[in-house]
């Protein structure tokens, strides 16, 4: 009976399925939200404000001032996170979310939620 | 002025991002569910409810079957996903959340609203 059933259905199923991991939206931002250390800058970010390298890279004491760099600059070049660097010697260099990096908070704050439910 | 001011108000902002940063809860979920191909398989499971293994690689065509058995056997243990193995010959695997892995619904959900409006 239910092998029955699941030959009937799993075309459907398989179909439906099929276009909703063919959202490419939705795929792209979790890869990018998702990337290893990009969701603790994030989450740091938004609940520290603007934050100059060291701060942020005090903040997540396990990743490496070249990792950090690195996805640093994915960030600004994706829009969610934009550099500042000030006048004045020697000049200073600070980061803060974008409006688009500050409309992932509803979707870490459902994560942190599940989290702390879930997680030990 | 700013300077002055991002002087007196670093170590503030660095002990209070710290502490976010620190919350190994929110860093372990965002490191499982942001881990490569796993936010698609879920998004998968959760539209597609019970699924056997070819419906979910289907589903999610770039990815390898090496690999998405790694991610099936880490989603198992981590116990999102439930496996079924029918009785009969031959028997069938099937996959499917658990309700820790549907309890993500509301984070994907929120996922999704920001890529439909940030992402081409």
């Amino acid at each position: 009976m239910e092998s029955g059933s699941t030959t009937t259905k799993a075309p459907i199923a398989a179909a439906e399925a099929h276009d909703c991991a063919c959202c490419p939206r939705y795929h792209e931002a979790v890869e990018l939200v998702g990337k290893r250390w990009t969701g603790a800058i994030l989450y740091v970010l938004l609940h520290g404000g603007r934050m100059r390298f060291t701060e942020i890279a005090h903040s997540v004491p396990d990743l490496s001032d070249r990792l950090l760099s690195e996805r640093m600059k994915e960030l600004e070049s994706r829009g969610i996170v934009k550099r500042h660097v000030s006048d004045g010697t020697p000049t200073k260099v600070s980061y803060e979310l974008t409006p688009k990096g500050h409309e992932l908070a509803p979707a870490m704050a459902e994560l942190k939620t599940w989290a702390d439910r879930w997680l030990d």
